[in-house]
């Protein structure tokens, strides 16, 4: 059922007049697709629905091209992101044309839908900042991270379960906080994986996010544990590239601490409520979504 | 008139809820407004108008801020860039803010305002992004150029003025048409300025454009005129920054082939058509803009 969003997408890149995008789009990695797949799932595969579906994963992918500019993360899927097979140029812009483009076939569709999509594009934008001005130092504060990931990941899925519903009249309430608590999940089971798998299942280094600066809730939850002179390790820690003994020394202190344990649980509440929502209003199959993304990442 | 734009602006960033974007606009000089100038002298100054002026220079700031993190350009109206007195992820974030926040107040305006705005982000990012590609080899193409400055500057002063017109039932083709004609003169008096003008007066290097590799107007009506050696000379030179006897070379074969006179000609040319559509309309005002364009820069 995908595969009409792939021709709609096609067809808005067609649509564009520009060859030049239509090679830059077909460089573009699919990933899964999670906010199509919901929204056709909550609305059906009517041409509206479709047409939606297609406009939220371009404006994702547009995220993603600015997304791996300001992490200067070069790698994406396995294959080189937009900004090391290209530039940074080339990242900002085609992103800059997704957005616009999306933006522009939003306004055909529904006001309704344009309202909570573009307003999901604001909070998505400064959730990005956020990211970045929080990784300046150590951060130990979990509302702020918390904040931050309602906007930068939770913000488009939530929007995706609402536009969904609202285009065939099911109760808008229920499927946002659907949609909050899967992508506030999604984002911290993404965070976790970092600390917990390896590069080579990872596609990327172990452990970037804190070398990065980023300090999910694993780090958070350690460095509240943590007293004196360890407490002082971690933080200094922050923000440059782990040597091994002070990777395997974290590793050893959050299992100790139950940093990863306590995190896990926090994501698996989120997707419990998601799944006990769906099962009250029905719906088998977002029932079974949530459900997949314990399975998965557990 | 331009203050109730400017409250307007004011309102939509308070409206954020993030303080770090209210700091940032602060930092943004303002400019000439003159898409602001331009929606309200044709729709007056009702509040569609003034939301429709406030979206579009918020739209057009957002461009400005990605523009120079493309270009690499430091200074923006005599004050650092954001690029350079932040960073590019500030840049780059901020304009997606920007952007973002703009699409969403534009879909409660008028479906048809929101489709002719959102058509011209489109292709001012497709522009800019041509712009790129455009300067990494000499184009002595005209009309590759004309294409690229008519997406990259003309489309959005295009859309302002035919917005405008819609806004109040006047006929959106004329004044579509003057928009056009003064976006793209107005971009071929900019590049021009770049050639004639000193760095003082510019607030930026001299001839800077053909340094990073854009030939504008009258660096492709010389290299028509060139010949042999002196063709090859003025190919050889370009994207690499110039020493003095080349830049004196390059202002002394203008002259003599009439260059920047062939160019300014032609810039005067679409203000001048402009300045009779506007007679024929009674839009005393617009004939004034559109003049001033030429007074000030001749």
């Amino acid at each position: 059922m995908l595969e009409a969003v792939e021709r709609q997408i096609q067809h808005y890149i067609t649509d564009l007049g520009d060859p030049d995008a239509r090679m830059l789009y077909r460089r573009l990695p699919h990933g899964k697709r999670l906010r199509a797949r919901l929204i056709l799932t909550i609305a059906g595969t009517g041409l509206p629905a479709v047409k939606t579906a297609a406009i939220v994963e371009m404006i994702h992918a547009a995220s993603l091209l600015h997304d791996d500019v300001l992490d200067e993360a070069y790698v994406r899927r396995g294959r080189p992101s937009i900004n090391a097979a290209f530039d940074n140029k080339t990242a900002i812009m085609f992103g800059d044309v997704l957005y616009s483009k999306g933006f522009h076939e939003l306004v055909d569709i529904d006001r309704d839908v344009a309202r909570i999509i573009s307003d999901a594009v604001v909070r998505l934008s400064l959730g990005e900042r956020q990211d970045i001005v929080l990784a300046e130092r150590f951060n130990a504060d979990r509302t702020a991270y918390l904040n931050m990931i309602d906007q930068k990941t939770a913000a488009l899925i939530q929007a995706s379960a609402e536009a969904a519903a609202h285009l065939v009249g099911k109760d808008r309430r229920i499927y946002r906080t659907y949609g909050r608590n899967l992508g506030l999940a999604f984002q911290m089971i993404d965070d976790l994986l970092d600390v917990t798998e390896d590069a080579a299942t990872l596609g990327k280094p172990a452990m970037h996010d804190f070398a990065e600066g980023k300090t999910t809730l694993p780090y958070i939850y350690l460095h509240e544990a943590l007293k004196g002179a360890d407490k002082q390790r971690l933080a200094a820690l922050h923000g440059r590239p782990l040597q091994p003994e002070d990777e395997a020394w974290i590793r050893t202190e959050m299992d100790r601490h139950h940093a990863i344990e306590r995190s896990r649980d926090e994501a698996k509440e989120l997707i419990e409520e998601a799944i006990a929502l769906m099962a009250d209003a029905g719906e088998t199959s977002l029932e079974a979504i949530a459900r997949s993304m314990i399975e998965r990442s557990f």
